[in-house]
């Protein structure tokens, strides 16, 4: 099989380096340089404790040092603004952007939320939203591809099937979401600390948080309308993992059942997204390490209402993960390919 | 000061170990026996690792052994329905039962839920529903005092004051609540085990939980009216602790700023119930350990909805502390005596 | 490729559940049927979290409605005792025996420690103790393989060559070990529970873990005498991973630095064993999910004395891992075969 | 009672908030000032989620905007180095001093140790080492006391009588060490993140730790001979807590019956330390949140050699609870006061 040139930029934080890791055993992949400004010299065993034998790693490198025109596609894992200011340069390869940069198609959303001028506004037309199970068609002719948050992959999965279907409502979905302290990434900040996270749970960001106009940019796609959801995040004392529990009102006259069957129907041959039988919880232990989601629907107590819970891991499919299945579809692969491993339990 | 003798039905489990954590220190108390059928014969220390040094405590002892009538106060820390069997039985001490039997005001709610007929309906109409800033007045007089369930004293405090100012909907209620490992007890389930947790979390009991019918009968009374509650538990990995986000619908006319009024206003003298300053998020790891309750209120994104977040520690303010909370308002004891211990943390 | 046709018994167990995690994604292994007696007639996914997904894993069997003729392998993942008394009547497929019943040669020995006489005591000479490395050229032949102890696996992959070339002491080795929650299994007991280990260490079995006989034996092959060790494992609060800290006395005229050339030396081309870089600690989250064994070597303060450590992933290359590299050199494929996969880290 | 006035210099490190946390509570102490130089102006609520209610505590204050002399008592949780600068100043006000500074009695020794020439040599003679149990007679009349390092209070109290009885040999001792990770303080390292640390265990400052020579220097008084012992730490996923499994060499002519004995005797009265009865593991959940030590000492499979297993609380025992106990003593208070919380399990 001829192989993929790939160049992660970014390969000092989770996402980067859990890319390496999948990229690592991916067997149509070649990993040609792994960019990394701060830690440039070093290798991955040098920062990383799980690639102690990854001798045959490239070492890191400042993107500068690097000639991006041998490789076929970039992943981008820099900070939002960073990513965008590197990529828009970038003639040649391919791009999958895990960074925030390219998800939002309106330029003055991105500056409300992020609080920066976009760097290249003039890609945000060209860029294809990445959730691949929607994306799949796209994907292919696309040479820049953003790679949803964490949140909304979990939400959207869940409710597009839904919201397509006109199942429910699109003036009242509350997302619950819970998630793993990976989610906040590698930086030093007290907030990050065992101490302070572990036998804690708290909500976070209440309001405010940045994947919000994501999910909604995305649903009103799926309504035809303009949409608000409420959307409140959690930490909770685990590495990995992110759990969704969607509270949404049916549409008059739809049942519990017709929402069931938009899921069972939509995802019927999806290989990485199960909705599990009637009655059994999604879990995060249930995808640790996997690209997989699982999903279920059930009643609420309140009439009319009903409760979607959906769980992944935060870095695989919530980031790393579906990267790589992007990138599969964009150069003909199956879209298992590399992606086959079952989650780790316990 | 002359002491209260106590006796605790259910040393065994993490309730009643919890409450004889409290009582050993609390300068008003003197126990007189531990009951705990199965493990009669054995002390704490044999089968409690907190306990080891703790000779002084009377060995367990069998309910059919125990001279109840040597008490004032009996705390019956047993599983539903067995302990509103022992209870109905005795006669001379007052009690404060732990357990879910008297807490529900209506036998026929109490079997549709429980599963099983009420052992002792008489006794319903008596028992005062022991939470405890909202009982203050009936304590005193009470023979026989339910305390509140985990979940439900959370919920209660945080939205009570909402509706009793009406200043939320009765009809648009959603309760998404975390807790910790501990609420699930000392049993022998493999939902338990720490492999099954440990990097796990996951909703349960979706739409089935027993607290549901206690929130909506005391938030029914704040509202004079029925209510129906939407309320989703969650299992995370951690010992103690829990935190419900608290999705509400305003009331027309009514601004976040009213709800936070009514909140500071009912709070600000209440030793145990701290309303956060703008912003602050709730926490477990605010109250481990103790009797506080933490909550705070956020703006939603969906207009005209509000976020109430709320944390307790599920085995103290949520159990065994309110339980010596409610035994010294019923005694006339200062109502923090022996509860002043500042969180643990980290 | 043609592949091996496995069976596994005691695929209801944790290292049941990695073996078949591992199996799964092997490109040469075809799992023709999976054995669970109590659970017989239950599939993998309603057993286990992990393999929601897993539909084409065939259900779960009683013992005796599986035809083992059909297998080319058998691994058995069954609890000492019951497994060798399984295995015994198995004429046909090849073994790699899991349990402790194989590894001790002496029936003697295992009466001694595991309280019960050996089942097949005719078997034990055939048995090849399947540490991998030091097994290699013994396994293309063996029709019985027993896979090592977690224990005895990173005890000995540590001590081997410094016992080998006599560098250490046969008298004075004492082996401080620590291990995640999982190598207690999923059996439903109180000390396995979540709440009683997290927040929580302790040594267990102090002086008395069956891992020690084993350990001795093998020892005593390369030092050419008998051999005692101290061994002390410790239970700490995580799932998987195995860290063992081994204070040994160097033979005079010994140098730490030739112990470190004996185990550079040792493993320099073994794919799975690491001598660390100087002054680098092994760690468990070095190897989490993998196949893979770090170690490395340390001057004690104790002049004369030498600190080894060296973690391992106790169901992987302590268990599970372990019994695949087996198969792959049984069956004349590369020994990394299936587990190539990079450790998952966070 | 009249209120001991006391003054925490580093209330903003875990050590100083757990000494607040105690000395709010304690029935004969009055907190004049808390000192952090760069949270000043700050309210512990603003840095510290566990005083949330804390209204009545003081401000965090600059050292130089304190007025000293109103104190009885301060206590030092300054970083070593600085806070023997700070308190060589210090007229008036009797001193617990948590840090490093005053526990050697060698200047020498403590520049090779910490690095750092000691800033006030002229203090060490007058310093008490403040193990509690061994240093009564002296502290009633202690200017400055010294609090032992966590890891020493736990090897001090397992070692010291079976050293003054010369029941074992100095030259053979081994200590294997785990601890939570709040030891490490509440400092921004890449290695206290939560990620790093959960679902890991390792070895750390393998025979470089500095606690090294003060366990040493305090062997050496009790054997009256100079010491060398092997002591290596491991980090694990826990906030608090620490075990200290130990091996030593018993001296000729001396069974574990008489280390038993000796133990036994030697703590027979005391409140805090308590020998466990034969064969129960000491575990950290037997002491978390309180001034309790447990310790138990067990046979060794090599002849003529004991394990001797012990258990604190680093942040009570090993660091502020038994400066409070040493405060008591100081002032002629019963030792216990204050301290009497029983282990908040789970």
């Amino acid at each position: 099989m001829e192989r993929i040139r790939i160049i992660v930029l970014g390969a000092s934080g989770y996402t980067g380096a859990d890319l390496v890791r999948l990229a690592r055993i991916h067997p149509a992949v070649e990993i040609v340089a792994l960019v990394a400004n701060q830690k440039a010299g070093q290798t991955m065993a040098d920062i990383w404790p799980h690639f102690m034998e990854a001798d045959s790693l490239p070492p890191l490198a400042r993107a500068d040092a690097v000639d991006f025109g041998t490789a076929d596609l970039v992943f981008g894992c820099l900070p939002h603004g960073a990513s965008a200011e590197l990529l828009a340069g970038l003639a040649g390869p391919r791009i999958v952007d895990l960074s925030a940069d390219f998800r939002l198609r309106d330029a003055e959303t991105y500056a409300e939320w992020y609080g920066v001028t976009h760097p290249a506004p003039a890609l945000l037309d060209e860029a294809v939203y990445g959730l691949a199970e929607y994306a799949r068609d796209l994907l292919p002719g696309a040479r820049l591809v953003a790679c949803p948050g964490c949140y909304p992959t979990a939400a959207l999965l869940a409710l597009l099937p839904l919201a397509q279907a006109r199942l429910i409502s699109p003036d009242d979905i509350s997302i619950f979401a819970l998630s793993g302290v990976s989610g906040a990434g590698r930086s030093l900040r007290e907030t990050n600390l065992f101490c302070e996270v572990a036998e804690g749970a708290a909500a976070y960001a209440v309001g405010k948080h940045r994947h919000m106009p994501e999910i909604e940019q995305e649903l009103a796609k799926a309504f035809g309308q303009d949409v608000l959801v409420s959307f409140t995040p959690h930490l909770v004392p685990m590495n990995r993992g992110e759990l969704e529990t969607i509270s949404v009102r049916m549409t008059p006259g739809a049942a519990l059942a017709d929402l069931r069957r938009a899921l069972d129907e939509r995802y019927a041959t999806e290989p990485f997204v199960h909705v599990l039988p009637p009655g059994v919880m999604p879990a995060t232990r249930m995808v640790r390490g996997s690209n997989l989601c699982v999903l279920n629907i059930f009643p609420d107590r309140i009439a009319g209402r009903a409760l979607v819970v959906v769980a992944i891991d935060n870095l695989v499919k919530g980031s790393a993960g579906q990267a790589i299945q992007n990138m599969n579809l964009m150069f003909g692969l199956p879209q298992t390919l590399g992606l086959e491993a079952v989650p780790l339990f316990p």
